[in-house]
């Protein structure tokens, strides 16, 4: 077996495809429990989430269905086939349509795009901000979750209301004092994830026409808010390892009109995974001040510093209220419940409003489990856990990448988080790179997405947040040997 | 006891001040189990929001505490007084900020300052769109829920993607059915709630600086979205009974240039409650062809028909593409859900681009409880109970009205949905009367709300979605008597 049909067969159309297979032919039987995910994965050695995106497969064609209390079944499906049900089912089928690699660095859809990717036949999906399932305290979670339903299932009944859980928020401010932020609750939104954060956040401060400072290189989906929203990206470099800079943000905001915000991720900047120092920090906030803009400070990664020190936020020093600051459950606690917040200083009340006017408000439910589970005093310890399994997979993930990787290759190691920017020698061109490594069930960003202007062609962002093994091993030196291919 | 006070004592913040005084004097000790919130609603007679709200409140408090499987217990309050957290707690204490009824009438506060009576120490909330918790299947979906979590804890660690979980949106396909609407899942995305929903409609066809039509008297949260979207909003009256008027849309049509796009909600329109006719709903697509516009048809009352007839929604006759069709269950099934649907048309890419930069992606986990729900074949008759009794209060609300409210008061009875849109004599100005109202304990949402043009200041829009019994019948002849003190 070659090494690329290997990768290959483990995706989670692969294991559909078997298990499709299996239950046609019989061996599986019409009503047999099927292994759990957790099994499954263990007997097949796959990732949790291979074996969960196969299940969710085959419970649309019609294969298998969840039963009560128990796991997972092979489903009548001679009868479904012959039922309207499989007409239907087969309507939404999870037929992949093709990626448009030509649309993918449109600013108007590299996000749309990159999302796309996630429906091909992957083996390793490094191109999104996912880590491994199995770092999060899912278990945990869920348990209260249950309580909850069981003690209150009314609260389903009722049409929520307000700025947020006050639960929720009063576990948050104690939190973010860790982050040196102080705040009541009041000064507090819950948000449908951080992406709904930076986007009421923008419209706050910024309308079409109007121009906002970004980091270059920046997160793509930043950028193709902007573009959604009129709003002009003016894109300042960074200085590897130490954030944007500031002598060229300073000549910046000399020369640019129109400029109404800065938008930065001071800690672990997504993609250099580096942080600001509290120098800097501080020399941004009068920058801030001095030019009278807004500071939307984007915190998502704040908590996984790969040192068990979480740095401050700018916020902390914010005393004229120009900080929006904005953060997140979605990686560093539970990816699934997509809650957010923002603390808008000044500008609070207009972001209510237009919080409102957006989505009127973010589902208690999930806000009440995050609650609990922060005030049951466990966060510290998942967060140690976390940062520690980050902090070890850098430098096997460093040394792979050196092994296997064309000679020049440099990679930018991240101070938190589960980024590696990598830098290809410049001939090679990472989104030719990426066509073809989809082709081999590995996805990853290329670098031109990260800028509006063509830059970064030859370079790449990696996620390595999951367990380092040998798939991920055998994935860098695919992927290593097709971008030896191209140099 | 008067009148007044016996409506007033029963608000949740009455019910919690009781429970304080009894704690705090050791009527209940450290550590003992409380009713549960059936128990205790039907113990105070009071409804079970209330008793939620109350609850939540004493949460936050710090006097009681939830716990395992088994209930709500008196909290170690004397201990908690002493540490940080009670600190904390009072820090984001309920205490309701005044409204502003000034700002109420604002395009650009209407919605929040109207959500902000929410935190008044209201026995009646009869302002917004919720019905009472009771009256949806919440422990069918709880039980879902309780078991997807059982069997799939590790979802809760998987980042989501896509524009909706399959299986909602299969279940969802053959729902719509029932509206004569007939889409592949390509054709539908998946929002956090209805309000996303038209929130993106509108961005997709109306940039800042256009105008759209609505319909006259019209949702309030419409008008404001619209006034932070910097979009003309363009009132065209409704006839009692029928909806928008077609002859005025076509004159206002002849006469009105950079409109984009009319949105309307052809079933049980909010407030009236009317429902257009099929030959009216066929015309009015036309004239949107005509005039080369976009129709954004908000559908969230459809399901609620008081006979047991679902309307055709106007898509089911889009041939064009051009109807963009907006749902949600916060109405129909799951209020906390926050799950809403759109089906954009020709629109739909620029649609899920802009979801996606505005909020990602909505939350799996509620989507996969009520896919199960609807898959179980339950809906129906759950419907059929839900319109069985908005059907049987209209007459008694109604009556009721007629009893207590001043002569000439008029009642616009729905077809469908839970509003009575109340014409009260000229010279009473409901928002005046709102503020005696919620002094009182009851809110109702003035009619001054529903234009941006100053109409409507002598009608009242009344959420009947309850059940009928001493609690509402005294709460309208209270109301009733102020109407008459005013008039």
């Amino acid at each position: 077996m070659n090494m690329r049909a290997s990768v290959m067969q483990h995706s989670y159309r692969q294991l559909a495809q078997a298990l499709d297979s299996d239950i046609r032919a019989g061996r599986y039987q019409v009503g047999e429990r099927l292994p759990s995910v957790r099994e499954f994965a263990s007997l097949k050695q796959l990732s949790v989430s291979t074996v969960i995106r196969c299940y969710r497969y085959l419970e649309t064609e019609g294969l298998v269905e969840a039963r009560s209390k128990s796991g997972m079944y092979v489903a009548d499906w001679k009868v479904r086939a012959a039922d309207q049900a499989r007409t239907l089912a087969s309507k939404t089928k999870l037929t992949p349509p093709a990626v448009e690699y030509d649309k993918l660095v449109s600013l108007q859809h590299r996000m749309t795009e990159l999302y796309s990717l996630t429906a091909q036949p992957l083996q390793l999906g490094l191109h999104l901000a996912s880590a491994a399932p199995e770092w999060y305290p899912c278990d945990a979670l869920a348990k209260i979750a249950q309580r909850q339903l069981r003690q209150d299932p009314m609260l389903i009944g009722v049409y929520p209301g307000g700025t947020g859980l006050p639960a929720l928020k009063t576990a948050l401010i104690q939190w973010l004092k860790t982050s040196g932020v102080d705040l009541e609750a009041s000064d507090l939104l819950i948000t449908n994830g951080s992406t709904e954060a930076l986007s009421v956040a923008l419209r706050a401060v910024a309308q079409a026409g109007d121009a906002v400072i970004v980091e270059s290189p920046v997160y793509f989906g930043l950028l193709q808010m902007l573009e959604n929203l009129g709003i002009k990206a003016i894109e300042v470099p960074c200085v590897p390892g130490q954030g944007i800079s500031l002598e060229a943000l300073e000549y910046a905001l000399e020369h640019q009109t129109g400029v109404r915000a800065v938008v930065a991720m001071p800690n672990f900047q997504n993609p250099l995974g580096c942080s600001m120092s509290e120098k800097n920090k501080k020399r941004l906030l009068r920058l801030i001040e001095q030019h009278d803009l807004a500071l939307i400070e984007d915190d998502v990664f704040g908590d996984l510093s790969h040192l068990q020190h979480r740095p401050q936020a700018i916020k902390a020093w914010d005393r004229q209220g120009r900080v929006i600051y904005c953060g997140s459950c979605s990686k560093s606690l539970a990816p699934a419940f997509r809650v957010g917040w923002i603390a808008g200083g000044r500008y609070q009340a207009r972001i209510n409003s237009l919080k409102l006017s957006t989505s009127l408000i973010t589902p208690l439910f999930e806000q009440a489990v995050l609650a609990e589970f922060m005030q049951s005093g466990t966060l510290p310890s998942h967060l140690r856990k976390l940062r520690e399994r980050l902090a070890a997979t850098i430098p096997l993930a460093t040394a792979a990448i050196h092994r296997y990787f064309p000679a020049g290759t440099q990679v930018i190691s991240p101070a938190g988080g589960w980024w590696l920017w990598l830098e290809l020698p410049e001939h090679i061109d990472t989104l030719a790179l990426l066509r073809q490594a989809v082709s081999v069930g590995i996805a990853f960003t290329p670098g031109s997405l990260f800028s509006g202007s063509g830059k970064y062609a030859n370079y790449l962002r990696l996620n390595i947040g999951r367990p380092w093994g040998r798939e991920m091993e055998q994935g860098m030196k695919l992927l290593g040997r097709l971008a030896q291919d191209v140099a």
